[in-house]
């Protein structure tokens, strides 16, 4: 069993953490922390985790950096705002500990790009160096070996996954895409914010973050790597009603000499040995990835307007999040990849 | 007082007709039909509507021609499935009756197009000369003198209202338009398919009908007159786990020599007499017209990209189907086009 | 036009409020205070209602007192939290103003009672006589008179309108009575608590504030009140993941004497003048009512067990608050009771 | 591996089994039957499954007795429509092959009950004394053994649990029981019926099934087995807007000498060695059931009222469905319990 240790697990993504760890069968939870709940039961607060394990008989713990680098977890997983995960990180990188890091605080490789998207300084820049993009379809050799992992970000999954081997292939042009997605709310997090009540999303559908959503700088980072050019996208982010789930869909041109009849079979080439995407003819459907590590990926071709139209869908705090972070952490750990993730 | 006839009135777009015009202050329901229903009383049908007045206590017909032309009604709304309404509008319009069709039937000025896009010949290709395309904010001198008007779908009006007055003004170039919309399951009417079952739509967001929606006809039809050439868009709709309402995001690019701050200024200068098109700054969300037969209209302009992002939201019931048809008719009848129209 | 204002117009049932005056044909809203908006447009804020008339137009002001006595209105709705309400409510009284009270201030006859259910002492004790229930189908005439209503609360409205009449009639026994009813998540108000998030409601029913809910205390007030003996019974809420209604079903026993076959004609001879209550057979649903100010009601008898199962539902924000509130100020006023409320 | 058949694999009980067994670690699905989808793979009608092991490449067969009959498995679970269901067991069971039934059909020990309930005489009678009633944490012992095991109900299950520890020690007086139940819409089933659309059942809350919906059946049947008198209840199910889960509240007397405080007790002892049935003074919410195979159950008294007041929740389709007939299953097999079930 490998020892980690879960900070920040009161927040959607902590929670869903929590209860994949809670059946993984290589991880013990060691420490869990909150600000909010330190000293309560895990189980009372998080009761659905109740009798599912050790993990509900754990104590919260308050978030220090003392008292995490004393604990006996040799994996950390960071469950914190940004901004907050770059102060945990670094003394655990530090100290020879290996982190999961949900947050965006180490997804760039540019400190500058961080800084235009989210309108500070970087708070540990000297780690973005070593830090690498946890999406393990892409990274996933780079990631084995990281000390410190920055798990990619929900929106970015549902576009990178389908768009990157179309641009690696040089079957779709990188000059002319846009990304309408729409996410569930528990994407906005579990904060006591009136815009995100039950009576303010329920039948209510709406764009919000234009034109530059913060997950547009990770999402062209990756498709410029796969481009081996500078891509710039329209990214349109909505607010749907539902809990979990992010649908993506994309607009794209045909690279020169690419055809309508490469993309869908350039799609399953590239995810032919992967357990976590489903490449298919169906359009896809959030339903089906609910609850799950799966990203399921279809393509269209509008022929008399000479676009190619992808579409995603995932579950945006498993593979958009928690998921994605255990799969990162297995595959650090020299684990079976999918463990605790085959639901 | 006007009276009127509503020819199919259980569905999701009739039973909307029916909740509007038992408030109208002008119009006088004289007849309701409906296959499944006749013989029974409104009120027991569509139990929200007891007590609204005299409406709830007339009985559903069935819907014969001959009964229809017997009866004491001037205009007649059409709410039924493409391809039966037809059926119905001739007789009626060789009667010298008012039609207000809700379907597709008459929307396409081509019955070619007609074919291409329903898959089958037409029914009545005759009358589509006379027919007008029943999107008051753009048509409406034509609208009011007319014997045959074919309501606006609940898409085409979220994707005419924004793109327009900015083909018509020269600020949006016709040839790079792609368009995402989402709409809610009464879209989908009220047919019994597992489909559309609560347990397949709830937590369920999937695009459908790809790449070439039957909705995508009309909407060219108009974006191209209005543009004065020939217009192709890409056309993405979706299912979203809601009951009401439409939001669209419309991608495009400026026409040569139209700037940035052009956008907004000209969807308010198209607007600004009008009482059902609301542009503002503010992000449209559905929940705000929800119930009302207004359109909402934002626009943003990604300077990065250099694309124009329209975004739209309307009642798909109302401003796309039965606030429409009221709209109509209340131009056709001479009366106060917002009669019962301001909930 | 009756000159009103609306205090604390800012959450649902204030809202809600906003929505009904604006399409009130005699009455006119001249101001609308919000503590967190003020200075703001009521447009900008309830974007829902710009273009709806005059009263988007409207600035909120700060809910001061001197502001309010100065302002040019005959009618005060408060819209406030509990407590809040009382210290508006007796300054504007003792300026010989008229208030429509929609919190639960003054609905309890004895502030002891307050006290006990509501855990502090009672703000403004000596109103407590001179306020009138705010419940248009149990005391029409002592509201047309009165200068305090207190509009009763949306649980009570669903228990009471049932019950009272065959607590009257002496066809329910008065000691046997057991409640079980399911809000909509609006009825927890437009609060920034994490447990009324889209996430956390969604997918939730749960039962809360067992076993002595607030509303209890008027709940048997009136019910004593129509029994003319003490009356104990037992409520138990839920939260339901809906944004608006209520459904109350309700558990008792035949008084003796009585007969099962003596239950819905009295609730149809109890209701047949009224306009807001709609007894039936069919077992009534909350889509039904949503957005009206309607009460259905039915009844069904359990031969088996030899217990009465009563049934009802109204929309919480309309019948349950602001339209209630508006039906109780159309009789203070003289004015038609249903102005307004026929939607 | 213990080979088992799925007989009705795509409503939603079937489709939840087909999930549950995929990821069993000592079950193996040799034949999986749909009328509807025989000769698609699985994962083509169930989606969600794909990619989940070797379950999803399994073909649908039409559900033939001779073909299950001829098929290699040891364990064949029906999850048909009620009367279907007694066809298929009849030979299964004369065969020598072990049954576990999600219907109604052998729920009843007294085949007048059925006709009474079920309106039609039963189909298989001679099979009632041979079946046991699934429910483990009542009737565990004579489930290991059976051949043939009735799987208890969704709504009996929620209230069987919390009342009968109480009715067998005495607590609970059996003569005064009333439920109010709530069940999410996959309980009605995956048919095509516009009772269940997404437009019909969103936003509504209804009662329905009044006053002897034939679960009360089975209800009462255990009940009296607990209480060793007849016990008759009065039973209320509603329809609730979300997909999964059953909450119900029980209203019911204290026994002469029981004490308040020996509620909370008894249950927690009754349930002191289950995995699946969690006993907490917190209020039972099905969002924290959803999905999992626990049954949570908490109690509070209303001491003004003399009144216990029972809750309980559990995901109707795993508890109440397919987690269950899988806990069947494992006690039929000699498994853990809990195999495939702590999700």
């Amino acid at each position: 069993m490998v020892n980690v240790a879960i900070v920040g697990a009161n927040g959607y993504s902590g929670a869903e953490l929590c209860a994949i760890l809670a059946r993984h069968p290589a991880a013990e939870v060691v420490a869990v922390t909150s600000r909010q709940h330190a000293g309560k039961r895990l189980g009372e607060v998080l009761p659905r985790l109740e009798g599912c394990g050790p993990l509900a008989a754990l104590a919260f713990s308050e978030p220090s950096r003392d008292a995490l680098l004393a604990c006996d977890a040799e994996f950390f997983f960071l469950a914190l705002p940004h901004g907050l995960a770059a102060e945990f990180a670094a003394p655990l990188c530090d100290a020879g500990r290996r982190v999961v890091d949900l947050s965006a605080d180490f997804r760039l490789r540019d400190a500058e790009v961080y800084r235009e998207f989210y309108g500070e300084p970087h708070g540990a820049g000297h780690l973005l160096g070593r830090a690498v993009y946890g999406l393990p379809e892409l990274h996933r050799e780079a990631i084995r070996g990281a000390s410190l992992v920055a798990s990619a970000g929900c929106y970015p999954t549902s576009v990178l996954l389908p768009l990157v081997p179309l641009l690696r292939g040089g079957i779709i042009a990188p000059g002319d895409i846009a990304v309408s997605s729409a996410s569930g709310v528990s994407g906005a997090g579990r904060k006591a914010e009136t815009a995100y009540l039950y009576g303010e999303c329920n039948e209510s559908l709406r764009a919000y973050g234009l034109p530059k959503h913060r997950h547009l700088s990770e999402i062209e980072q990756e498709l410029s790597l796969a481009a081996e050019c500078p891509v710039v996208i329209t990214f349109v982010p909505h607010l749907a009603p539902m809990t979990r789930g992010i649908h993506t869909t994309i607009f794209a041109r045909l690279a020169e000499g690419a055809a309508e009849a490469d993309i869908l079979p350039a799609l399953e080439a590239a995810y032919a040995g992967e357990r976590f995407v489903r490449v298919g003819r169906a359009l896809p459907d959030t339903k089906n990835v609910s609850g799950t590590n799966f990203c399921d990926i279809s393509a269209r071709f509008d022929g008399r307007a000479k676009r190619a139209i992808l579409l995603s869908v995932e579950d945006n705090l498993v593979k958009g999040a928690a998921g994605q972070a255990v799969q990162n952490f297995n595959l650090m750990a020299g684990l079976d990849e999918t463990a605790g993730l085959i639901l």
